[in-house]
């Protein structure tokens, strides 16, 4: 079985054909946009989960486990929030034979479920900084269309909550997220910028959004993530105040971080190519297969030395398998091209003989061979060396998936970077007449100048638009 | 801080101040019953998933991730199942703005979201056998008072699931389950015993249930897990078959394993004392506890050994933190008492003039010295220690937790053990007059000869029954 579509030729079927062979999602569930983790999709979810886990164990945050189910009641006490979600939430109205009181909410996302016991946690000062995470799903009544991994209505996720004795502090929060998120992305070898949302696009409540944004290579881009600081547009309705050192009572200024399982979306999408699956090696499930050329009379001594040379690469902590079915090696060259694996080794008689393993890097196809006598290190070096290559990249490829414009007359086959005053009418004017969205204008300033693409005012910040996934 | 009331006297107060004091989870969310796993309670339950997870890998089940809402027309194939589950579901009836065409049930266990699944993975008696499982959470509308990890209406859970193309090999399975369930079990130093639940009481669908209980303080069993053989059960209804090596159809053999966060209730149950939770070094957060004793002076040399032990024990794999609060020792004692580290080691002038770190044993209190150059393998082998002494112990209470009795005149204060004819007409008059559930006979045959507590027939099969939590 080979991958049939070209990525060039038709990206989104392209996606489908890799995530059907490459057996990483089921999506034949019988609720559309509700799929199945198959185990080998489940096994890189649960590596990105890890780092996720690592990196927010590191800065101090505590995990937690919220209930999934929402009272109606709490989850209508912040006004902005409720008018974004109204429209897209699972709704819980009976319980065994009888209809509920209150109707329940199927989590969302959780700062309603949170908040109300943030209220009784947070007394003084001293319980600041509150940080907590969780890995938990959520669920999105998606009315698009739907794509595994991508757009789905029940969601993988990571969110972080903090809360903080002052503004600046907040701010502090906010920071830290971007050097998460910047070490957690080095991991999946994949880039991605940091643009401040429109205040028409930002998240229901927030104070502002960060949008985390890799580019796909069709063109558009793929939010994965956001972060957001929400001052006390929280703490004020669900009363999340404390005492500070002067006696006085305060509300505190919150943050949130959350990505979600379309960082497995944006791995396909950026990696991948003809063959199948790109993984980086910190995700793959199985970072080296090794395959026996064995041909009439040596499949004992060609099997020892595979074993042996799987074993060694296992203790080594380099996660290793031997593929020793009864098939022709070059269709195993096809089954774990497919699936991504980073690292393939041969190992055949005269390998054994001359000493050495013959590998091919699955990134790029580069092939070559090593001592035996050196295959952990060698091993090892190759895979950092794959990751390092896949990296770069992949950034090559988010920046020149940018095209600076001066008007916006057709619609875009990049994402577009121009002049904007920041004004609001101006904005819905680029996005109403060029049917695209204002994904916002980068966080870090930049050094942009230019002249505003709708008003011609001159701006100091940049405007960007794409058509997202 | 320190624990009010005394285990013995009422076992269900002491139990609900050992979840608050020791910061397990937090019941005060605004739905009864879904509860908060604050980050200590968190730990404890990951560390179990840990081991689960261990053991399911090791025998080569692989591990999935399915939605967690179920479509009405799938839930009711099974007609039994649906029964049994009727009266303590959730529904999701709308989603956005709409109501649904078909409800949603929310999962209180998944057999009905996998096999319409396994119909389409299963195909020839290659693909046998089938053994997935998953860790996630399910959902069961209580309408009994609830505690705590013991009753809940949201239930941290696995679940695995097997498909086999015979009865025997689905046997083999269970037999299987019973290794897996003994060496989690070791981890968290608890007995249990395996019955094999009456016919009335076996899982809607199943046919047959063993049911994994525990033995309560109070007299009271706590059912901790379950392991069930379907036979063709579900297969028929669901259209799981296989292509034998013969060219025929035939529909697979299922069983099914679970256990939850009970086990949590019952390690706090079980071990747990007048001064707090005990927990089996396997399972603590916090393995060793240091504390610096400080006289004046010397804060700075107690400090820097401190941290320099502490440094050692965590590099040789022992969770540890050192205590350098600004705290009287004793009150830093309670603290770490009541959340059941089971470790305490202390370090003062006098001490690392010796060369010595002073010990106390969490579970039986016992204390002593060892040397600090020693120090790894003299922690590592208390630790090991206190869970052989944690294991027996409780091994001990689940014996002598067992009556045998003739006649069931008064209410137990134990489980009782008694002759059972194995007829359902004597089972419910056991129940009925004396208000006790009927676990079943024991799974494994334990050579008991005796006549049927109600109707005098000779019998080799006994029978226990307890209230049960």
């Amino acid at each position: 079985m080979v991958i049939i579509i070209q990525k060039e030729e038709n990206f989104n079927e392209w996606y489908n054909e890799i995530v059907e062979k490459a057996e990483l999602s089921d999506k034949r569930y019988p609720i559309k946009g509700m799929n199945v983790w198959t185990p080998y999709g489940w096994k890189i979810m649960r590596h990105i989960d890890t780092y996720i886990r690592q990196e927010l164990d590191r800065t101090g945050h505590d995990e937690v486990c919220f209930p999934l189910l929402i009272p109606e009641t709490e989850f209508k006490k912040e006004k902005d929030h409720i008018k974004g979600f109204d429209a897209e939430v699972y709704w819980v109205t009976h319980a065994g034979l009888n209809e509920l009181d209150v109707r329940l909410v199927v989590r969302p996302t959780s700062e309603t479920a949170m908040y109300p016991m943030f209220s009784l946690w947070v007394r003084s000062h001293t319980d600041l900084p509150l940080k907590i995470y969780q890995i938990v799903n959520t669920f999105r009544y998606e009315t698009k269309q739907t794509r595994s991994f991508i757009r789905v209505r029940e969601i993988h996720f990571f969110e972080s909550h903090t809360c903080h004795d002052s503004e600046e502090d907040a701010q502090r929060q906010v920071e830290e997220d971007f050097v998460i998120l910047e070490r957690v992305m080095k991991k999946l070898c994949l880039p991605y910028s940091l643009l401040r949302r429109t205040d028409w696009d930002k998240f229901p409540g927030a104070y502002y959004t960060v949008g985390i944004d890799t580019a796909m290579p069709n063109g558009r881009t793929l939010q994965i993530g956001s972060i957001h600081h929400y001052r006390t547009n929280f703490s004020e309705p669900y009363n999340i105040s404390f005492e500070d050192a002067n006696g006085e009572r305060r509300f505190v200024h919150q943050t949130t971080y959350g990505m979600s399982e379309r960082l497995v979306g944006a791995v396909i999408g950026v990696h991948g190519d003809d063959k199948g699956l790109v993984l980086p090696p910190a995700l793959a499930p199985i970072q080296a297969i090794i395959i026996p050329i064995i041909s009439k009379g040596n499949a004992d001594t060609v099997n020892n030395a595979t074993q042996d040379l799987s074993r060694r690469l296992n203790d080594a902590g380099i996660r290793c398998q031997v593929d020793d079915r009864d098939e022709r090696p070059g269709s195993k060259y096809f089954h774990w091209e497919i699936r991504g694996v980073p690292l393939r080794l041969e190992l055949g008689m005269r390998d054994i003989e001359n000493g050495l393993v013959t590998y091919a890097r699955r990134n790029d196809g580069q092939k070559g061979t090593f001592a035996i006598a050196d295959a952990e290190k060698e091993a090892e070096s190759i895979l950092d060396g794959i990751a390092d290559a896949m990296l770069q990249a992949a950034w090559e490829k988010q920046r020149t998936a940018v095209q600076d414009v001066e008007s916006l007359q057709d619609p875009p086959e990049k994402i577009l970077r121009f002049g904007w005053c920041q004004e609001e009418e101006c904005g819905h004017e680029i996005e109403d007449r060029f049917d695209l969205t204002l994904l916002g204008t980068p966080y870090n300033d930049d050094g942009y100048e230019g002249k505003c693409i709708v008003c011609g005012k001159a701006t100091k910040k940049a405007g960007y638009a794409a058509r997202s996934m």
